[in-house]
């Protein structure tokens, strides 16, 4: 664990920097609320002028404390807060708290980079600036503005915003959702949720980590350390403005959004996104007090009415719809309801179900080997009390001894519902007050348990590459002073990295163009190669289907007219002769630059499914082959490479290999390459593999 | 209003036939309930064997009762409760509320429909059977066995779950939300959804119609009834599963689903649709407080922090995306907030903002003519109280005097918070504890002023037909025992509709299709036509783009041995010379016979948009040509026909008329057309118009 951190978020002592004895102010409440805490560590209120603030003896500066004090909450002025971090560096402080606002959220960037190399250099870390402060209820430590400790539990959340971290510290009571950690975490100067990530993870009081998250630093980094970590991990990303996409010049740079690199990015950290505020707290209390649902069948008990039904529908469309349970189970729950009950899924016990009933068909369905999940659901009815119901259920999944499984219940009443639901919580078991919820909360426990399996899909990093060829290439491109390749410069790059493509060569003369088309095998393209000319068939630069010498010859002149009239300067290299491939499914695969994580691919059908439907989707490079899989299987356009109209399947297995190889050449080359499109990239047959027809590649401006 | 449903749902006095003196029986609790919900009217319990229950006197029959009875409510076993029906037909009564179950709902059929019959005898309407009851606040009346009245309001919500209805009764009170009435519908023998519709428009005490729907008897009645009423209509669906899927002969048969139909029943309808109980809740209050969002500015003010950018994701998302405010506006908002606020969209006041500012800003953003809706957040703070800063909102709606603009609160935080939310919301001001809800709520009123308006848009419904042709056509197909019908026949109809399909001619002999080739020009299509060969590319029955007289004589002979091979036995009518149109967009129009709805036409775009994406979208027929209009627009290909690609933009003018007289054609043949296909239909460039090229009718069994 890192000590660091520890000293930071957990520190045995504080020292308030600011400290007021005014009410009302920062650095009044800060002191009050760690005395209120009932905080066991040291508190050492900092102020030149001041004696004692609430009983507490008050020092000049942290270099008077007599004590070692691991965290400094820091409350001053801005202007006063880096010879204050250079006292705290002296003493030996291990982190700062910036409570303290005006730095980059105002523009004041430089002054907060200052900040962070004072505190580097002492070995401190920095949380903030511009934070409420940290609380954790283990240590009995509020060290923050916000009013009071949350409801205890056992989720840590960390929050991009101080004000929602307020507002969430109340609701923890009204919602009844516990934390054992509401942390802060301001303007990320140093602290980001890639670091707190690794360090919630060895926290030995968080079994559940939650973020509210605006934009991420170190997006790269989150990804890889989330990949780590043995907790789930639920965020709720707000901001779904788009970035980066304006100065796209490739095809893919124009179908990027934040959003969707940010949602592929937490899907192969293994990371849940929550949808809403509501949905985060659902999300957390299920994935703090539950384990994954590892298996594919969900099973439903209700007493019946609109619930079953409702829930049903919900089963579908949160990830687990239901199917039904063997004769044998089936057979068995019977026993547990009148005639006229159903022992499919849902299984009904109807209103007549009490509290015998419930703890019966509960116990056996939870144990039965079949189940691997259950969703008990209970509406309130005249003839039964909702607590009685709520001891039978929880005595029932407690009899079974069972932990490996996961259970959430919904209470669908009135007061006694509510209050039956908060013992269950308070007694280990999810409860959510609508049917559609508990069973959103069944999928986000089936989704941690895909995820988690994704996560451990080896990553290959060791294709064969001729890197020297690359960089090669890419030196000479950088030495004419361009960052957009030529077609062939692109390919063969491509080729350095396994990628196959349609056979292409250039040709600086006709004559040259004759023999390669002759080599290559009629019939053949030709194509202008120049860096002046990206738009190729506007120019007039492109001829398909030539078929003989004479069809080679005239294509040479009349492209080399086209692009003479296109634009006069153009600098030529030549035509290039390129195979004319066979008709397959055409797909697209790119790349972009994210500003946020870095080298990111994307795949899509060609046509109108990119064109029209945008129907694309994208991952952070590297990419498992598995995961590769996983992208041609989650876009709307998929049914077309399984096949249809007819049609066989495609290469499916060849299109992964070559998504997993382009997203690894990427990562390789991240450091020059900005954006890159193959497009079309040709799909043949099972076993008939794919063809890369077109490529682009743009360098990084630097 | 109707004065039988009145006597039914609003009794003067009340006959609980089967009353009973054991407490917890139903008999006994609904004269309990009647008594404790304080109901003056006459409370006459029916119980050959009693003398007295609860103090009140107790008859043998209702022909005993000395006054008048409106209602009657039935606890007795099914299998006395017909002749039951008939005394109380004798005695007057007005209307049976049938608590009774052992109906329809266990294949007793036959029993339910004699208790209509009964009932229709005596001019008596019934509510059932197998209900909870019902129960109304205006008229302190609980004639049901759910436990006691609603918390008041001013939504009516009708059940189709009577359990739900007993859990919804309990929840009106934890969750802050009145009604006036709740009435459990049960199975729905005579009173159903569509009655409910217009009596509720019509009871002064509703302000909100919500409904809880397994599914609809009399849909198209529903619809109709739905598009007269001027209050809002909110319902839940429940039950996502396919029906009439299976049977379907139509390529259009086999893309309708209950969901979508449903779903485009309800929009047609201008009802507002759910996605779950929370949501139907939160519908209500919004609707039953606040007017429709008549135009599409929204403004957000807010105290900062996350909720301001959760709103925003969430404004995207229900469909009422922010702008920015004039100049002016901003300027004047400028005024109530610190230098480091923002007067974009939303308003952030920052975490500053007390009472005052809330006061000032809320005042002027709603008086303003710019404004169209309002969304007020505010995220608890330390500084502030929750109960002052909802004071000041109301304050300042109320000061401007506006009624007809929506608002819609939220405050996120913790205990102070539910109790300011609680004072808004009973000062008539609907408040949510989640920034998203509030402006979901917003969405639902916007979505409402939008279909209020597409509601107003007539239905054309004189259209010159040749009615006599197609029903000569229908007739001769019945005559042979067919239902399904030639292309040359569908297309026939189709032009009797004057719907514009390519040209085509029956041709008996070789000779018979060189002239028929000849007069309709080169190049043509020949086609098989036999009511036995339903594909027929499959039996080698087409050929296209047929240049020259040569070329009709050997596709003549080549399909018809073709056919002969295919089938030797089948019925040949001869073939279609057909017109080849030039390649255009290809759509497909379609209908079915939706079991609940009736005649329901589809549109598409064809190839893969229909049969891999199955991009279609539906409507109940008949439809105004903006209605078709709108289902241009809502399909995911909808750039498509806007042109893409360099592309000039389709005709879709001409296809809304079409689709509008398609609807018109399927209505209009209601009773004998059960399937039918448009497919291709072309979309030429705008002003070209389009031309059906196949078409298929298939009719219904009889």
């Amino acid at each position: 664990m890192d000590d660091v951190l520890t000293g930071l978020l957990r520190p045995k002592s504080v020292a308030i920097v600011g400290a007021s004895t005014t009410p009302g102010k920062i650095g009044h409440t800060v002191v009050k609320n760690l005395i209120e805490s009932g905080y066991q560590g040291g508190i050492y209120p900092i102020n030149p002028s001041a004696d004692e603030i609430l009983g507490l003896k008050v020092y000049k500066s942290v270099l008077d404390i007599p004590e070692p004090v691991d965290a400094a909450a820091i409350t001053v002025p801005a202007k006063f807060v880096l010879d204050v971090a250079k006292e705290c560096g002296e003493k030996g402080v291990k982190g700062l708290i910036v409570i303290t606002s005006g730095f980059s959220e105002v523009g004041e960037t430089e002054m907060e980079q200052e900040l962070v190399a004072i505190a580097h250099q002492y070995g401190m870390r920095v949380l903030g600036p511009n934070v409420v402060g940290t609380l954790s209820n283990s240590d009995n430590l509020n060290a923050s503005f916000a009013p009071f400790l949350p409801l205890d539990g056992s989720a840590s959340l960390v929050s991009q915003s101080g004000a929602l971290l307020i507002a969430i510290d109340a609701i923890t009571y009204t919602r009844r959702i516990g934390f054992d950690k509401l942390v802060s975490i301001g303007n990320m100067s140093d602290v980001n949720f890639a670091d707190m990530v690794g360090w919630l993870d060895e926290d030995e009081n968080t079994k559940c980590i939650s973020f509210y998250i605006e934009g991420l630093k170190e997006g790269r980094r989150f990804i890889d350390e989330s990949l780590k970590v043995s907790k789930p991990i639920v965020v709720l990303k707000a901001g779904v403005s788009e970035h980066g996409a304006a100065a796209a010049a490739s095809h893919t740079g124009s179908l990027a959004g934040a959003q969707k690199v940010y949602g592929a990015a937490f899907k192969q950290a293994g990371v849940i996104e929550a949808t809403d505020l509501s949905d985060l707290f659902d999300c957390t209390l299920a994935l703090s007090l539950e384990p994954p649902m590892k298996g594919e069948n969900l099973l439903i008990i209700t007493n019946g009415g609109g619930v079953g039904v409702l829930a049903t529908d919900s089963a579908e469309k949160y990830g687990v719809p239901l199917n039904f349970a063997p004769e044998s189970v089936q057979a068995e729950l019977k026993k547990h309801m009148p005639s006229f009950g159903s022992a499919k899924n849902p299984v009904d016990l109807t209103g007549m179900a009490g509290n015998d009933w419930y703890h019966d068909s509960t116990k056996f369905a939870f144990a039965h080997d079949w189940v691997d999940g259950l969703v008990v659901l209970y509406c309130e009815t005249a003839m039964t009390n909702p607590m009685e119901i709520a001891k039978s259920i929880h005595k029932a999944i407690t009899d079974t001894g069972i932990t490996h499984k996961p259970v959430t219940v919904s209470f669908v009443g009135g007061e006694r519902s509510d209050e039956a639901m908060q013992w269950l919580v308070e007694n280990g078991i999810p409860a959510y007050n609508a049917p559609d919820l508990a069973v959103r909360a069944m999928g986000a426990l089936r989704e941690y348990a895909r995820l988690e399996a994704m996560k451990a899909e080896p990553i290959q990093n060791d294709h064969k590459v001729d890197r020297d060829t690359a960089r090669e290439i890419i030196a000479k491109v950088r030495k004419d002073g361009r960052t957009g390749m030529t077609e062939i410069e692109s390919k063969k790059i491509f080729n350095a990295y396994g990628l196959p493509t349609v056979r292409t060569e250039l040709a600086t003369n006709e004559e040259e163009a004759v023999s390669m088309a002759e080599e290559i095998g009629f019939p053949v393209v030709l194509k202008i190669v120049s860096p002046d000319i990206l738009h190729k068939s506007d120019a007039g630069g492109v001829k398909v289907n030539i078929k003989d010498e004479a069809g080679v010859r005239e294509a040479y002149k009349t492209i080399l007219e086209n692009a003479k009239n296109y634009k006069a300067d153009a600098d030529i290299h030549g035509l290039v002769i390129q195979e004319m491939a066979p008709w397959a499914t055409e797909t697209i695969i790119g790349s972009v630059n994210d500003p946020t994580f870095g080298a990111t691919v994307m795949f899509g059908l060609g046509g109108i499914f990119v064109e029209v439907l945008k129907d694309v989707t994208f991952r952070v490079a590297p990419i498992s082959e598995k995961e590769a899989a996983a992208m041609l299987d989650e876009i709307r356009g998929a049914p077309i490479l399984d096949g249809t109209r007819g049609e066989s399947p495609r290469d499916k297995k060849a299109l992964a290999s070559v998504l997993a190889k382009y997203a690894f050449m990427i990562t390789d080359l991240a450091d020059e390459v900005a954006e890159s499109d193959a497009n079309p990239v040709l799909v043949y047959e099972e076993g008939q593999g794919v063809k890369v027809v077109d490529a682009r590649i743009i360098l990084k401006k630097k």
